[in-house]
């Protein structure tokens, strides 16, 4: 899209290029912002201003004019001084807002990657920790395939017995498929790993950027944690952000700085931004850890630390609808797929049942699934996200047990990924089966907690 | 699942099959229930309590013997009693929990369809309106096909003007489809047409059939609304149902009964089971109702009805996801689709960017998706369910917005039901695109009430 003719004629004779710093008034008031490319109306020029925020104009009753760019602020220099008596952070970067961009105190922008850089711009994170930083990849998060878990997953197996913890900065899209990824591809492991993103950072003045990062280095510090988990913003204040377990966990609202929920369990633990840290789940509700039921529990694992790093790609996540034809399924059978996630409707239904005229091709889906269930691991999660699958209320759901798909207590995010990493170890259809019936590591959710719809 | 040797022995000593009442007698306790085919550890005897509850007993510890049959309450005989004082309301049950079977007072299982056995089951019912039922289907919802909607449109269509209302009750699995479809096929309709279905039915004492009935049977006696809405529990109370806009709402528990939401806008009005209504929305958060800002706005629609039957069923439901192959996408080339709706990450983002050795193949995605566009429809909505689709944001959604991607401000449902419905109308791929931009009927949400995550 483009700006019309007549508001790239006023621009053009102010001498006003997209990305110049402009002051404007209009009627009594007056501010200053900059230039944006136009995204909707094209006679409505688009200003960023200073607080981040970008604003419409019409411009018929306003005046412009050109003002010199901003002086960047100088990255401050910090001499970097290894504090022994502080605990040790890794921080590997990945991409994603977070980041490329950590707009912070100065309103500017600043690429924080480089460890100096990043204290720069969030001086509280040195007083909690020595911080070490690796930049790993710098990509999108929803270009991430899982030969990058694999790889991310071997860099944390090899750096994790020499830092106390290790945050991983991601892009929001798919991190929490990363981190059920991670969860099941390090078993055990002894220390956190806790991943953060950010869902504004360089256009908004209220990044949610430094928060996940200062609430994740004081649970590390703080807290008696190990294993797996994402620490994203409680809600839309700037105070707390919740630590999610890895595997049950999911993006939930395309912008919002609180877009992450915890799935059919409460969240492991609250974080404020000043350090206290509130564990919110025991071992009865969380069926995952051991410990007794008070708050602040032993979540250290008992078992090895196992460094499992496979996946097997030949798996498809398929959504279950009205109209859905067995050829989409048989396409996953002709192509060579060795397993696929469905997504059914309500309880783990699929439209298998033929009734009437209309409904004739239902009974194909029915025998496509059972004959498929014989070479490839059929697996059903909801599509509703939250609640119990549960394939013994209804005949429809019966009638899919028989024909051979295994109902999991998982996000279809979380047993897409398991699935792929099962039939990384084997591709014996009986063991795994068996592997994806089993609770591994708490994946499966034995007890819905209310409280988390 | 079976149960294991030393149960079937207990029960075969006893003479008691599934199916069969029993008395069981465990320490001090005495209860009575009937015996359910096994659903989990083949060891433990599951029966069914008389208040609806299944309980698991290990069989070492009760003693157990086979009781009488219940009698099974005869159906008691209404005299159907037109009052031509209450307004007319016209029940269609197309099947699902709630139509086979309601479960109230008695406690027994009553096949309601007929509107004597209903009016037996609910006597309140009939103190609300004059209440007309007819069979339309019999079938579970995930079996329903757009050739389903569009039967119950044109039957909608052509009744109609003789009700003051007309419910429809429905399963819950694909409700909220059919509630979308019937929201474009039976444009500015006159009346309330009220979909409601039940989450729990014959299984439980706590059916939610009833209440949501009646608050449905209220909402068009007592409130100025026409449209089409969806009438379901507000919480797990049994105290009001939220009525939601048939377009922005989306089943997300699979077993609770307040499982339905409002997505990104308020429900439109909450009604107790009493009777009062209380509208919520007004048409700045709406987008959709003229009216004043006060509640209680005049929900009547302006415009003429037209009855819009159609349906293109070459449209599909594709989720993003890592690791998505381009060929997937190209299987609804080959097979000749007209239409796609994209579920993608995020802001409506997809895997298309070429950065490294393994992300080689997202290069064809995006030049699949571009190929694709000029033949057919690729619309973009998120798997995050909330909140806006944005592809102005990231240079991958600027990406797909070149490459012809249609951004949507709608749930995945209702953007595959809209692009069915669309394509029903024309196959001119520019009209086409051009009614998917457009806000229609309301079915865009301009604004996003933040309350409603």
């Amino acid at each position: 899209m483009d700006y019309s003719l007549s508001v790239k004629k006023l621009l053009s004779r102010e001498k006003i290029s997209i990305g110049d710093r402009v002051q404007i008034e209009k009627g009594k008031n007056s501010f200053e912002g900059i230039v944006m490319p136009n995204t909707g109306d094209p006679d409505v020029l688009v200003v960023k201003l200073n607080n981040g925020y970008n604003v419409g104009l019409e411009i018929g009753d306003i005046k412009i004019k050109k003002m010199p760019p901003l002086k960047r602020p100088a990255a401050r220099k910090f001499k970097y001084e290894y504090d022994k008596s502080k605990k040790n952070i890794l921080i590997l970067h990945t991409g994603g807002t977070i980041a490329s961009k950590i707009d912070y105190e100065t309103g500017g922008v600043i690429t924080a990657i480089e460890p100096e850089d990043l204290i720069a711009a969030i001086p509280e994170l040195m007083k909690i920790a020595n911080i070490h930083t690796e930049l790993v990849f710098q990509m999108w998060s929803e270009d991430m395939e899982a030969d990058h878990w694999i790889l991310l997953a071997k860099k944390i197996a090899q750096e994790h017995e020499r830092f106390d913890g290790i945050i991983i900065t991601h892009g929001t899209d798919t991190i929490h498929y990363t981190s059920a990824a991670l969860s099941f591809m390090l078993q055990n492991i002894r220390k956190p790993v806790i991943l953060i993103g950010s869902q504004r950072s360089s256009d908004r003045g209220s990044s949610d950027a430094a928060m996940n990062l200062l609430c994740a280095a004081h649970f590390i510090v703080n807290a008696d944690f190990s294993g797996v988990a994402l620490c994203m913003h409680a809600s839309m204040d700037d105070d707390d952000c919740y630590v999610h377990d890895g595997l049950h966990v999911r993006k939930m609202h395309t912008s919002r700085r609180d877009a992450f929920r915890s799935i059919d369990v409460m969240p492991i633990a609250k974080v404020s931004r000043t350090g206290s840290v509130e564990f919110m789940t025991k071992y009865a509700e969380h069926g995952k850890f051991k410990g007794s039921a008070s708050a602040g529990v032993d979540y250290k694992r008992k078992g090895e630390f196992k460094s499992l790093p496979v996946f097997n790609k030949k798996v498809a996540l398929v959504r279950m609808r009205p109209g859905f034809s067995y050829k989409e399924l048989e396409f996953y059978e002709k192509s060579g797929y060795h397993g696929i996630v469905l997504e059914g409707t309500g309880l783990g239904q699929a439209p298998i049942n033929s009734i009437d005229k209309y409904t004739r091709h239902h009974a194909l889906l029915l025998s496509a699934i059972k004959r498929m269930s014989k070479s490839c691991i059929v697996v059903m999660t909801s599509q509703c996200i939250y609640g119990k699958v549960n394939l013994n209320v209804y005949s429809t759901g019966r009638k899919l047990l028989d024909a051979g798909v295994i109902p999991v207590q998982m996000t279809p995010e979380a047993a897409f990924v398991k699935l792929g990493w099962v039939l990384g170890h084997t591709k014996n259809i009986e063991s795994a089966k068996n592997l994806m019936q089993m609770n591994l590591i708490g994946e499966q959710v034995e007890r819905i907690d209310p409280r988390a719809f």
